[in-house]
């Protein structure tokens, strides 16, 4: 049996920069009561860049929660009033300076339901052509190109280890390589 | 450029049930500083439970940050003391009731490292065998079984929505359906 929650209360503990933090307490069956912690979210777009030859275009930067340097797809937060392909094409153009004529929306998906409402909507974006990055100021990126089945080898390995990443380069070899 | 950020100050703003929040002032070049908002999490392990007819063992549950019942692979939190494996078997066992010898590691990854350090071990459990399911008090799920045809067909339609979900069907038909 599945059972929809009701909130029964809900109180905000953070409201920050880029999440919020809220506790809601809701009514489970028996009239029993739990807590469930929510980290809201504005959402965000991710792109996978495809070079004429074939590449994937990735971006390399250090990520603070992980204490890692990650390797990336171009992606980044939805600001207020945009829509998720705008975002897609202002994320792609900021942090590595390509454009594209052909992008096309795959799919979007929740990137940890359990603890957060966050969305990730995913495009894809061909023929791809070189200009020159714009990022934010306090953004430090650096670009790599590399094949598919390289960074599919680096998934294998463990190389490429963010959520995304991995969803757009798998979705890719699955749906699009050989004609979606 | 790529940058490592060194943390000047940390504030802990929530401390929960599963997940904690916190606030890292990080130094950025040119003296330069920034926050960090980062919820800490204790991990999780996640199985694609696959039968020896083929089909992909799923669990539909209702998940309050996204408001929606979700299908999903069986996962769940990481305890203490406890090894992602354990984990893995663990939950298949609770949540499906299904069983497995033939357990194997696949990979692990950040969920969303722009704002969070949570990792998920996704593991691979061919040969499952069916058994009771004993999900937690308060554990409302439904068990879906289907080919991993099918639910490649829910990714491209949006119908499956969970980024784990997403990376463990795709992954198993990138690597694992045609002999790894």
């Amino acid at each position: 049996m599945i059972v929809e929650e009701k909130t029964v209360k809900s109180e905000k503990v953070y409201e920050g920069k880029i999440i919020n933090l809220r506790v809601d307490t809701v009514e489970l069956p028996h009239k029993k009561y739990s807590k469930r912690e929510i980290v809201e979210h504005p959402g965000a777009a991710g792109v996978i860049p495809i070079t004429p030859d074939g590449d994937i275009v990735l971006v390399k930067q250090f990520r603070k929660p992980a204490e890692e340097i990650l390797l990336e797809i171009p992606a980044g937060l939805i600001e207020y009033g945009e829509e998720p392909d705008q975002c897609a094409t202002r994320e792609l153009k900021e942090e590595t300076g390509y454009t594209t004529n052909k992008l096309r929306r795959l799919f979007e998906y929740y990137s940890t339901p359990g603890f957060s409402d966050e969305k990730i909507h995913i495009y894809l974006a061909e023929e791809v052509m070189e200009g020159v990055a714009r990022p934010d100021e306090n953004e430090y990126i650096e670009i790599v190109k590399m094949p598919i089945n390289e960074a599919l080898k680096k998934i294998k390995a463990g190389d490429i280890k963010d959520a995304k990443t991995i969803v757009a380069i798998l979705a890719y070899s699955n749906f699009c390589s050989q004609n979606l």
